[in-house]
């Protein structure tokens, strides 16, 4: 079975055409720039030769041709024909509480995603954009779609609440919903099989850092807590976006900056993290060789940050009353061995002891960098969220098809 | 040495009075509904049966001489006259940057806490009409301030910045401050005597928790974290106030409810915490009481206010890379056994044993209320406001003298 997975952006469009058998990617790319003349179509087809398009692509449905046209390309393509294409799986952000778990596209599912624009008006209507592309091109095709949320929906009341008017939750729905969730879920499916021990015996603090980061707190094979919240702002300080502050401030500076709702939205999301402390840029790369040039900015930048993760990776081992491994995943937790290591050792009264050169060590394999004596493992696992919408998408086709 | 201390609130004013030579107490009280035809003087003397009486007290200047009238009466007097009063000890909830220690009231600290009347527009107009009321009454008298902040001034930047815009800081002065910083000194300082070390060599989680609550991490001897921020919202769950929310949820509901920015402030600081998720109201002896008889929403507060507590501990621990000692104290600290022994059973991965006994047993004494092996010691000690500001303000007035 052949799946193509899609990550639909209000001007772009990744893609990535998992065959299902052995797993294996035959395609993957991306549209950017959507809505402009001189939109970018980049495309890596397995076992040939790169392509980069420049074209006009103003909308997504030309965007989705453009990708098909490439995949049966004579040259460049992978496929005979477009028909080959089984299913497609799409990334979701937002399930609100309507989805614990992946679903099939009809349309009541499509209704309910629209009634969650409300809670992720970045992201559920261009996702939209794109199951509505893919329907335009590929009437036929069965759809799915994989919630960022689904995975977090296993937490209790008790970590999902806000200690807020109970108003809010029930008129709202302002509660907790966290994010990344395909990422905490793969991660640590994997983390056990690493360490060969049950999931459901585990406790895990799995630290999803990228240029957005979550930390969760995995418990029984459930996500238990995470750090993102009724938005993927609260929590952790990450590349432009300031995690959790005194809420306080919200309408202090709206106040003393005479901001607008949108404006002091838009500073906490974009102008803040990494990139308000370093002055230099929300990557973590820059900032960590700015700061062992002597940058002062940065290395207060790259201080906070690890501060931040390191108290929500002892909140959560508290939450859980015990902690047997962390996992780091994502841009920066996969590459940054400094990052790694200033948290980790800082973390010894927990009787985790890094194994430094195994923790230098670059590699995109899945690794401990802890010493087997150390009593909370440390494990680096490469994340792969497109393999878990594919896997997701191909097991409702499968259950689709058991039933017909 | 005879040493006045008073605490000003906007329409209420409470005192102590206090001979320095062995820190007792000659005589405490408070004025409320100052303001109002109908004000209230509860005044205790030692040793002398308890006075009420409602007058007519329209501000704060009336009040205190309300006050010194009180304490030299013929009958339920503490004082022969109000001259024996060798200086007067105020509270001040902020002070900002400019404060690390206590001082002596002069003009220029004087203009300094008008200037951060807009960091504390709740509590420093009150604290100063308390300055100029005892001035007004007792021009001769010296006075000292004792800030809420002072302590914590010991934060370093990784610690006390927030990862928002630089400009916020540079401008308006946004940063965490911490409050209950003579609650969490005194604390820590009659802790490392309980245990017999030098504070300096422990590491401490001192739990303030009463009406507002907050937690501290103290190293060295110093604050290096603390759990509320530029204001008293951030950080635990509290009676009214809602502590740590995803900051998106202030914007969101502000747009959804069309609330004001001070609306806004008032649902977070007033109506939220425990009164909003029990429905019952902010106290946690009720919330307990019903809980135990099957109140769910009851149940929910007490758990949500527990969990948020304990995280904060294990946030704290990490942040100092260990934990000798929790300390708990103020009025919920202080008198909810079952508080404390939610948090401290789901604490044992640290090597924590709770004796339940202990726990259990009631008392105004300082005690340990875990077992002599258990790893984290855990502390009862009652706090005591009104005396570190009796003692600064002691301490003040015979450094003075030694200069003249």
């Amino acid at each position: 079975m052949i799946v193509l997975v899609i990550n639909a952006g209000s001007s772009s469009l990744k893609f990535q055409l998992y065959e299902m058998e052995d797993e294996s990617v035959l395609a993957k790319g991306k549209v950017e720039r959507i809505g402009m003349e001189s939109a970018i179509l980049t495309y890596e087809p397995e076992g040939k030769q790169d392509v980069r398009e420049v074209s006009e692509i103003l909308e997504h449905t030309t965007a989705i041709r453009k990708v098909l046209d490439m995949l049966v390309h004579p040259v460049h393509g992978v496929l005979e024909s477009a028909q080959q294409i089984d299913a497609v799986g799409h990334r979701v952000v937002h399930g609100g509480e309507s989805f614990s778990n992946s679903a099939l596209v009809n349309e009541e599912v499509k209704q309910e995603i629209k009634r969650l624009f409300d809670l992720a008006p970045l992201h559920n209507p261009a996702h939209m954009l794109g199951i509505q592309a893919v329907e335009a091109n590929m009437p036929n095709v069965p759809q799915a779609v994989v919630f960022d949320t689904a995975f977090h929906q296993t937490m209790p009341p008790v970590t999902y609440l806000y200690p807020i008017p109970m108003v809010l939750y029930k008129k709202h729905k302002i509660r907790r919903y966290g994010f990344h969730g395909t990422s905490h879920a793969y991660v640590s499916e994997r983390a056990a099989a690493f360490l060969g021990r049950p999931l459901r015996e585990l406790k895990l603090v799995t630290c999803h850092i990228g240029n957005g980061a979550s930390c969760t707190a995995v418990m029984d094979g459930r996500s238990y807590d995470t750090s993102m919240g009724m938005t993927p702002l609260e929590g952790l300080m990450m590349g432009t976006r300031s995690g959790d502050i005194d809420p306080a401030i919200v309408p202090f500076t709206m106040g003393k900056e005479d901001l607008t709702l949108s404006e002091v939205n838009s500073m906490l999301n974009k102008h803040s993290g990494l990139l308000a402390i370093s002055g230099i840029g929300s990557d973590m790369r820059e900032i960590d060789e700015a700061r062992q040039t002597g940058d002062r900015n940065a290395a207060l930048a790259f201080d906070m940050y690890e501060y931040r993760l390191r108290k929500c990776i002892g909140a959560y081992a508290a939450a859980m009353n015990g902690l047997d491994a962390i996992v780091f995943t994502a841009g920066v937790g996969e590459n940054s061995a400094s990052l790694r290591a200033a948290v980790c050792r800082n973390l010894s009264f927990l009787g985790l002891e890094l194994d430094e050169a195994a923790n230098d060590r670059r590699g995109s394999d899945e690794r401990a960098i802890t010493t087997p004596g150390s009593r909370v493992q440390v494990l680096v696992i490469p994340t792969n969220e497109e393999l878990v919408i594919a896997r997701d998408t191909y097991r409702l086709i499968l259950d689709r098809n058991d039933v017909n």
